[in-house]
């Protein structure tokens, strides 16, 4: 199955769980054993070699390490993993190098990756970011290498289809995605995208019939489009408006939790419970620090999806997970009976 | 001087050009013998270690050193460089490394530098992206680090005022700025940016005027915000109208030469001559291809800002930016007599 939408819906319904898990990582999230540990680890090997510890390394292979503990306890119920690369960057070359680690370590456990990247760009240089993240690239010995190798990423269309067709071209050629902003989450999301236009639209219903419009040559058997749209659950009036504009949109929805928005908010975009995934970063990554009950890196009981008794924040997470899930199934089914 | 603004209009006057080189590196822009040397110098390592060799760190090495010898012949006559991160990304870990290693380096020549990343995300994502690029982040020892260390980036504010904001704190408190996208130099760059408000303005001239009222609080001693704008050499015409909005906005131009725009365009938004640089990339990094009288790679007569010879497309790049230099000195020059 070589097209994005197809092979996301696929998950969704295999997981029968309509939920990216943001994975955003700050140092502060993880539980201060945790970053102890890979503290020492750095001092011991500081001792016994005589060179000066490398702290920054010590900072990605501790996020990376969480991410992958995060993965471990939910890759048979959520689908896609979707890290944000901000959070990445912050830490430079070795976060940059957890992040790689990262979107490996989801696709050995069967899950999709979408790259919130965010980028834009004109022609040339947007195939450059599109070959870097979704596509290939050809180095000194004439032969490619896949760099960031995710299978979708989100794209900032206020540069026209020269920014957006780059993407287009290489998500066809490789079977993957890209998600546009169209109505982002934000309380000041408005600024520019509400402003109304002479003819009666605001902008993000341009945006949303550009979106419309370029998808049409990536329409799968799903129904829907690879070329999708980043619609926000804090704006589900906007929401209505947005689908009725792409009725062939994968959208993607963040601002779910943390940011306020609810389950009925989330899905308002869906079309017979689908075509829609939610995204949550901070509810999923930092469950445990809602779980007094819970010591975050003491076994549980729980067991996860390899059969391995679960940490208490990995566990805190699974069952976070599972109550979004019921949360989001039960707004589905909600919509379709009112 | 710590406001940005500052401290880039007085490199501009000591270089007496108001011209960026864009460093937007692909393989392919590079000399043959040079890619010959560096991948016999992998080859070679695989030999002698019996580990098989690297071809995306060779590839990262050669597009620094490309990188740095192009620096090396115009430090004296250019103020400042502007890596496209795309082009970095694209060739993954050890193309970011040549990044940083590139940024590193045109600090050491007393060169600004203007990370062209176009990034844009909301509140706490925005500030993830400020502190990677342009501030610092807190890393696993309770020290800080910086990650990118630019003085200045390029943001897209179509997610309103929250996805600027974390750019213009940390402009603030470290003395940096940026340049936020309000008419791009691209064919399509009307798709959105041209679209007309219910109020008779154009999408481009709104956000115009958010970037005007944001810089107010950094304006500098010249008599400019740090709080610039991106207007493309390829459409004077709403460059002229951009500038009436944003009286105290640098303006970085791009579209300059290989894109379309000449000298006149170029300086359009201009105001006395100054609150403006152009970008030239290709043309400036590519010189050596239009000169069929150079030998890219053989030592020249010419000397660089060290003392020492340039070679053969070292000269082609410094004598094309003299070329650029007079060209845009001739336009202001022009501008001021009609």
């Amino acid at each position: 199955m070589t097209n994005f939408a197809d092979r996301l819906t696929k998950r969704i319904e295999e997981c029968n769980n309509p939920t990216v898990m943001g994975l955003d990582p700050k140092l502060e999230y993880l539980p201060s054993d945790m970053l102890n540990e890979w503290l020492k680890e750095a001092k011991d090997h500081e001792e016994k070699s005589g060179q000066p510890a490398n702290m920054q390394m010590a900072t990605g292979m501790a996020i990376f390490d969480y991410n992958r503990l995060l993965i471990d306890s939910v890759y048979d119920i959520i689908p896609a993993i979707k890290p944000q690369f901000a959070y990445y960057e912050m830490y430079g070359i070795h976060g940059i190098m957890a992040l790689r680690k990262t979107i490996q370590y989801a696709h050995d456990k069967g899950m999709l990756v979408i790259a919130d990247a965010k980028r834009n760009d004109i022609g040339t240089t947007a195939t450059a970011y599109a070959n870097a993240i979704i596509g290939e690239t050809k180095i000194i010995n004439d032969t490619t290498a896949c760099m960031f190798d995710c299978d979708c990423i989100t794209v900032n269309g206020y540069l026209g289809i020269d920014g957006i067709k780059p993407f287009m071209d290489v998500a066809k050629e490789k079977g993957k995605g890209l998600y546009v902003l169209v109505r982002t989450s934000n309380p000041s999301a408005g600024d520019l995208q509400d402003l109304k236009l002479e003819d009666g639209r605001q902008v993000f219903e341009a945006m949303a019939e550009n979106v419309e419009k370029w998808g049409q040559e990536l329409i799968g058997e799903c129904g829907f489009s690879s070329v999708g749209a980043v619609v926000g659950a804090t704006w589900p009036e906007q929401a209505v408006k947005a689908r009725k504009i792409m009725p062939h949109a994968l959208i993607l929805v963040p601002g779910y939790g943390a940011q306020g928005g609810s389950g009925k908010d989330a899905v308002a975009s869906f079309v017979n419970g689908k075509g829609g995934i939610v995204n949550a970063s901070r509810s999923l990554m930092c469950a445990w620090k809602k779980r007094a009950d819970i010591e975050p890196m003491e076994l549980t009981q729980m067991h996860g999806p390899s059969g391995a008794p679960l940490l208490g924040f990995q566990r805190a997470t699974r069952e976070e997970a599972l109550r979004m899930r019921e949360d989001l199934n039960n707004a589905i089914k909600a919509s379709a009976e009112a």
